[in-house]
């Protein structure tokens, strides 16, 4: 069973579709890497392998032959599943069990996908850590909120996993377990039956072993999304460091320096991007915002189960009742008059490079470190991509952001396809 | 128990809050008047009377002394309850029980309030219609998708009632139906838990019987709302016609213009506001964007159960599967470039004046006639409020529309506070 360690889930479903691989199989390669793995990772909010047994011996056609058939995917552990609970890291949830899937939950078991269980977020998917360890050191955080989505791919505990975006939840895991990941246009990807925490800029979004099954993934979560394959020739890439760069630690920001001279030797062009000083309002217009949408998201739990929120949430509906309606309404009229601006910088290119975040995965399972490099492009709503960089054995992970234009996902995609061959040969 | 039958949510809940009613009390007045108009109103897809009794008995302190204490409501049945089934009016939905309340159900509830069963709605609050007729006219459609609210509270089956609009769901039927509903701005009120149709436009909102209990209610479903109380004296408004208003039936333009010759007689400033050619093309845009995010929304049903999908339904998924990515993108552009000149037609004003519909409720159940005048400013996610004109005995509903400018949702309803003593004097 090497072969399915090296896997992406594109091979996997081929393999199941054309019966080389029985979904009963593949679902028992995983449940023996969580049995070695799990008790160390903690990547699970809840696992349970006859479940797994059950939806894996339950399939058939047509869903044998849907384009994820048998292949096992983690769900973060604020969407919804009919057959999982799902608690939001929560005591007030420690006993919801949803009636029905999220959306994309059952798009994933229509497509052939085995839920493989849910795996560990923040509270709320907001900063107040669980249990879940980096695969990479185990001293280490995987990032937050979509932790143990990131973490279980790490691991090898599925092949494909679901994580979602208000500042850096999913990029920021993505880049500390060196994983591939793809946050779509904001709206994009209904998000019936996942838990709000700030409606602007909530969006689901997802963790693969490979670009080709970024763009797998979205094919199946956005209907609609043409992906077209463009020529394999140069791209032009805008580079934008915007005005956190001088937070990034010098070994990150070497090594994303190196992979923009790499794409540059390889014949792509690359244009330094620099912003108009008013983006560095971005970032604390998007806390702002997030705060409070956020206190709005969790009015009912305040007003009936204070005593049950973490310090991290309450200390954020405190700031949300300090900020007046006319605070808020200033900063959301701040980030419209500088989007058609930002959409102007991304014309010429095909995507806009920069860094995920500025540092590695930090020691220590409480705090995960800033997402500014993740939460400025979320402020805008704009598709973001992790690539991971390639590394020596014991170097821990560094991520490369891709960003694309508004509403440019599949050209992101494709964009994404032409970098990663370019640095993974590094 | 007369007094019942004409008072609003705030005087029901004061009564209780004074226990000079008790919740069974109230509860017995309107299982009563659900028992004499239910029949001929439909305005129910889920009620019972048991479930009805068990709460109000089962109120406490401290929602016995909330500012809903005992007070009747009716929910929309896209809108998950805990307590009764939700089936958005499909039948693939026929037996879902969801396992937890919508935010804002569990937030009437803290507040004291009373769930008096599940509304009728279109087929996923499209455009399939149930069997609900209006009060006033039986022959005649409450309107829709908020259907069942809407005639509910026109038949005095409970005191307040929520609603959702994507196009004209809320106001529409309050039009027809001669009642008060406000649509707080876009993204104020949490959707946990309500069945999305095209996200960059659904809001919930809400029926009241008198402008203060649309105020109430959006202090306990939107905490942080301010509520100031300016003083009485005169206001500014715009009346805007649109692009559509050759369409309005003449008795109804005649109602609307007198109604806005007595603004004015009573000391309020009217101006008419024009707007530039380019707005013509926000019709066409909502219902683009609105086709896109449908068939995105509905594309889990529509890959599982087509055969149980309305006409209506897959017709917008066609449309939606025909319009390319291109053209989603350049109408959502169109309507971002627009809102900066729309906002500043807003500034001079305290709120803008309109038709909420062109014509009274139409004869028949199957169609509801057009959504134009409320989609306009559902574009753009500005907060609406209809205000029923008066009416001489056997006269159908004609509404006046006030709409707010961007996040003026509390000046909205202090002017349309104004407005009603005006017009309710006529």
């Amino acid at each position: 069973m090497i072969f399915l360690d090296q896997a992406d889930a594109h091979s996997i479903a081929e393999q199941v579709r054309t019966a080389r691989l029985s979904p009963g199989v593949v679902a028992e390669h995983f449940l023996t890497q969580i049995d070695a793995r799990e008790a160390a990772i903690q990547a699970f909010a809840a696992h349970d392998p006859q479940c797994v047994r059950k939806q894996a011996q339950g399939l058939s056609s047509p869903r044998l032959n849907g384009v994820l058939a048998g292949v096992p995917v983690g769900i973060k552990d604020i969407i919804d599943t009919w057959d999982h609970p799902t608690a939001f890291y929560s005591p007030i949830y420690a006993n919801n069990w949803p009636s029905r899937d999220a959306h994309v939950v059952a798009l994933l078991r229509q497509a052939g996908a085995v839920i493989m269980g849910k795996t560990h977020t923040t509270e709320f998917a907001y900063m107040k850590t669980g249990p879940t360890r980096n695969p990479h050191d185990l001293r280490r955080t995987p990032g937050s909120s979509s932790a143990g989505s990131a973490a279980g791919m790490a691991a090898g505990l599925f092949a494909l996993a679901l994580g979602t975006q208000t500042a850096g939840s999913l990029l920021k895991p993505a880049s500390y377990c060196g994983l591939y990941a793809f946050k779509p246009s904001h709206g994009l990807v209904s998000l019936e039956g996942v838990k709000p925490l700030a409606p602007s800029f909530d969006t689901l979004g997802w963790y693969g072993r490979s670009v080709r099954d970024l763009a797998l993934l979205a094919r199946v979560l956005v209907p609609g999304l043409v992906q077209t394959n463009r020529d394999s020739g140069a791209r032009s890439f805008g580079f934008c460091r915007t005005s956190r760069w001088d937070q990034i630690d010098p070994p990150v920001a070497q090594a994303l320096l190196a992979a923009i001279e790499h794409l540059k030797t390889a014949g792509h062009n690359v244009t330094e991007v620099v912003l108009e000083d008013e983006f560095a309002s971005v970032f604390d217009d998007h806390q702002l915002i997030n705060d409070c949408e956020g206190a709005r998201s969790l009015s009912k739990e305040w007003q009936s189960n204070p005593e049950q929120m973490s310090p991290q949430v309450l200390a954020m509906i405190e700031r949300a009742r300090a900020t007046t309606w006319d605070q808020e309404t200033a900063a959301r009229s701040r980030l419209a008059a500088l989007a058609p601006i930002l959409k102007a910088h991304f014309e010429p290119f095909d995507a806009m490079l920069g860094a995920t975040c500025g540092m590695v995965a930090p020691l220590g399972l409480e705090s995960t470190g800033p997402s500014d490099f993740c939460k400025f492009w979320m402020a805008f709503g704009l598709p973001q991509i992790n690539l991971p960089l390639p590394r020596q054995p014991g170097e821990l992970p560094v991520g490369l952001q891709l960003i694309g234009g508004y509403r440019q996902d599949s050209a992101l995609l494709e964009a994404a396809q032409q970098v990663d061959m370019v640095i993974s040969g590094l």
